[in-house]
């Protein structure tokens, strides 16, 4: 498959895009009974709450989000955590590994575009993030929500990379592997490409992605970089 | 329990809170082997779905998400659903049944407080709703998110309810059973009840209600109605 954009930029999202989070469903494994349950409470919970403040106008940052979902899963599920294992399960957003294609297919992206992260993330996550998987000098720009003070998938995050870049929007391919994120970054007017890594569904909420690839080799290839 | 709220209008939340869904959840058995986690998902989806188009400004009625929510969900458990089948369904939403306790409840609020319905649901779902439980009467007014286009918890639907009563915040009570309804009318101002019926968690995201009730029996009793 290649594809014609005529793009630019390449904005990337972070967890589960090009950084991989199972680590965290590990450490859930050695604290609850029913580990996936309780991780994938606590990550629904983590969004939802990104999602509310946001509506709210009450910004908080995403480990401080981060820290009130898993406060909800923990009394959700009656587990009882000591300060060791807790610790332990936010340090998993502060250790994550990238995917194993990602650093390469990084290194011939970089070399025609100029690349950035734009992520949920707080600063302090982004920079432990990008630094425990080494691929920080491949981003011209790692832009966090912190900046605007709202989330994905509000229009002004995805204004932050238009603004950074400098482009017009349809100058920009974003890639992200999460559904909302896909619906937001295209609502606003980007190129979009879904990195559906686990043949995930798309919400069928409005414009859909102009492509789809399965892992970040495909996209080097896609735009002709083999 | 005794309150002194000094409130003139009371204004409630509706699925839920006055009325049972549960038909939903008998319906969604009819149709998929795991009705309960069909349901579950179909829910989350609706609620996910109104947050969503919210964040990125583009607000589609609590129908139209709601099928969307039910599209993904038929999708995501691999059910195929007839017209008949899926028509059964969404009819769920116009044909709810108040909770027992509700009408005499309601009843007795009424001669003290102005009443009011302040719902994400589309004026069609409410209207319907509202006829079914009968309950209709006890409302000065019934009020949609579909008038400001933006969905609970943003402000902007709360602040409806105080223009249409012309009250201050802090005289109006506002009654919900659901958690980011409670945080949403907390955070605009009002002075807030949240009527928990299951024995629900609050998400630990910000200001409490000021009081916690379990059916609405008990809303007229704190109130000194008996």
């Amino acid at each position: 498959m290649a594809v014609r954009l005529n793009v630019k930029a390449i904005v990337f999202d972070l967890y589960g895009t090009l950084v991989d989070i199972s680590v965290i469903a590990e450490r859930c494994k050695e604290v609850a009974a029913d580990g996936e349950a309780f991780c994938g409470t606590w990550r629904a919970k983590q969004l939802e709450y990104a999602f509310l403040t946001t509506l709210m106008g009450r910004y908080r940052d995403f480990l401080y989000i981060t820290e009130r979902a898993l406060d909800y899963t923990v009394a959700h599920f009656g587990v009882t955590l000591d300060t060791q294992q807790r610790k332990r399960l936010l340090d998993g957003w502060l250790e994550p590994t990238a995917y194993p294609e990602v650093p390469s297919a990084l290194a011939k992206l970089a070399e025609k575009y100029a690349l950035a992260v734009l992520s949920n993330g707080a600063p302090r996550m982004l920079e432990s993030g990008l630094k425990a998987t080494e691929i920080r000098p491949h981003f011209r720009w790692v832009l966090s929500a912190q900046a605007v003070k709202v989330y994905k998938p509000s229009p002004r995050i995805y204004q932050l990379a238009a603004q950074k870049t400098r482009l017009a929007k349809n100058r920009i391919l974003f890639v992200s592997s999460n559904s909302f994120d896909v619906l937001g970054a295209k609502n606003f007017g980007f190129k979009v490409c879904w990195l559906n890594r686990s043949g995930a569904q798309l919400d069928p909420l409005g414009p859909r992605a102009d492509f789809i690839i399965s892992d970040l080799t495909e996209l080097a290839r896609a735009l002709g970089l083999n």
